[in-house]
């Protein structure tokens, strides 16, 4: 830290992303990346986007957020689009809380919440999952506070229903609750339907993961018409031209090929299934998943060493120092072929172990 | 506004950024991109980065940084990649500007400062220029404040020596000096030699400018170490992975193509010579540029006036409603070409001017 740096900041500790090796040397289940490439249409769109990149990119992504309105039957300013759904959750916490007005969210689930409001000087407060790791609503109704929930929640993939989630919302009218779709797509439930209905509610996407744009930086934050301007407000004031040319295209041609996105979406069901029986078979506990990633945990191995053993090996997954979760790995479910891969690093690990107590 | 934003910025005013209509229609001088393509290999790379879109781009840049560290004789420590240099610009005013360290910039500049000291809450002051618009050094000296100053300034497109800018950062050594060098390719002499012997000074550039990348969103900030990691601090915690897959490769590819870049420059050069001498034949008075614009006013007629007439006859020009500077405009420098039809619009503008006069 230098001498100069502001003592607003001095506590901050950033949200540590995944790995990111540059090297594409191993398989990849530790960020949870779609395995598919995106449709065949997003690279020539791409390409042709660059050739006029020499000018600014629309700094209201006007044809990008009407693409998305039609697609979710809301209209334009119902929609503001991000650099990724983190830049989304970060305007955000910062438009509605406050010193006046904290923060809820569940004590285990996608890091970067805690961060962002520190960053911004937003007291939160956390509440425990049930001993099954699933989040109980009735710890949320009429708490008159600002919420934020991820659904299904990260990293457990516990999805709560569209019910529960409209409980929670219908309870806190005075409150903005924020409803985190990042991994929706894979077997939850939306809660864009309530947004015809309930003004204080906020739901953030990304083309992130089903969407196969991870790369190209691109999420979106859907509310009422005001709580949409008033984040535009703070947009403008730090990064308006946050989307560049290419991406938005990308984006809005994956919007259009629906098919391609329902096939990948359903061949990740599959294959979540298919590892998570094989992992049964293993003998590893596994949290009822809806998102694209399995929450494991066994007997066997603790979670950090699954998780070096398997990075020597060549497979890279999710190991959370946090020592409430740190029996626990989280995968990504890839293609059918990189989970057989990772199913049988696992089984060479449990022999290895077996050889080791041998001795 | 609605009832849940937070009073933090009740009295906010976004930045208004300059016209970007989509449909290529216009004449484009009014937001200070280039007129020419970048390289012929920026569509190429962009193309094939495209091909891994899948994937999360590095949060770290590093191949970015290095390729820009390499082109400055610096390290990548020394260095962070921005989603343009907007973002980098709210980075380093959030990083060392707060309540007990307010921040100093010149009163006509760049009017995204006093938006982002608003946005985080640290309290600015302006000192006046000249009359005859430019900056007076020996008002920055010694202040023992945070100062901020465009190198060239905008919309003045006035340059300081480095000598001068060194006089501000010496004198200064407990506060952070903000040199944003977006135009400083086109005529000024850039800081980053003094970042070798002082470690308060901080210099932002983009390549939106001179790059032509202005689509792609990319900007970076220059400092000393310890500087750059309390500003990626701030960045991990609210934007991990700013820079995309395709921008981070054109980047680098622009910084490879330098005699591209230099004649590009040479070019804007030529054609601000050559606008500015046919502007003075109107009777304009122009103020001594070393950007890639041109901040002109003429007793003919008012700077909103020009600015709407123009944009009736296709040529769009950048005015500022600010009292101070509500007589002049602002015209970016494209092709010859380009600045051939402007003139010629203006030089309708006048005839039809005195046509009406002689009714």
């Amino acid at each position: 830290m230098s001498k100069y740096f502001s003592s607003r900041f001095a506590s901050l500790e950033p949200y540590v992303p995944g790995e990111q090796p540059q090297d594409m040397s191993y398989i990849k289940l530790n960020t949870n990346e779609s395995p598919f490439d995106p449709p065949k249409e997003v690279v020539p769109v791409i390409r042709e986007a660059a050739r006029s990149i020499r000018l600014y990119s629309d700094p209201e992504s006007n044809e990008l957020r009407q693409a998305i309105a039609d697609y979710y039957g809301l209209e334009p300013e119902n929609v503001m689009a991000t650099n990724g759904s983190d830049e989304a959750l970060n305007y955000a916490f910062m438009a509605f809380c406050d010193e006046e007005h904290p923060i809820v969210f569940p004590e285990i689930t996608y890091g970067f919440y805690p961060v962002i409001a520190k960053l911004n000087n937003i007291p939160y407060e956390t509440i425990s999952l049930r001993e099954d790791y699933t989040i109980d609503v009735r710890e949320y109704e009429g708490i008159n506070k600002n919420i934020c929930i991820a659904n299904p929640n990260a990293p457990t993939g516990i999805a709560l229903s569209l019910e529960e989630v409209e409980q929670i919302v219908r309870t806190n009218p005075d409150n903005i609750i924020i409803i985190d779709e990042a991994y929706v797509d894979f077997g939850a439930r939306s809660a864009v339907p309530l947004l015809y209905r309930y003004d204080n509610l906020l739901i953030t996407q990304t083309f992130s993961k089903s969407r196969s744009l991870a790369g190209g930086r691109l999420g979106f934050i859907l509310g009422a018409k005001d709580l949409i301007a008033d984040m535009n407000t703070l947009r403008n004031a730090s990064n308006p031209y946050n989307i560049n040319r290419m991406t938005a295209k990308a984006g809005i041609v994956t919007l259009r090929e629906n098919t391609y996105f329902k096939n990948s979406c359903q061949a990740i069901q599959f294959n979540r299934r298919y590892t998570s029986r094989a992992l049964e078979a293993l003998g590893f506990e596994i949290l009822p998943s809806s998102a694209n990633f399995l929450f494991i945990r066994s007997e066997r191995i603790g979670g950090e060493e699954l998780y070096l053993r398997l990075k020597e090996k060549g497979v890279l997954i999710r190991h959370f120092s946090d020592p409430k979760i740190s029996d626990w790995n989280r995968v990504t479910i890839g293609t059918k072929v990189q989970m057989d891969k990772f199913l049988a690093k696992v089984e060479e690990i449990f022999v290895e172990q077996d050889e080791e107590g041998a001795k």
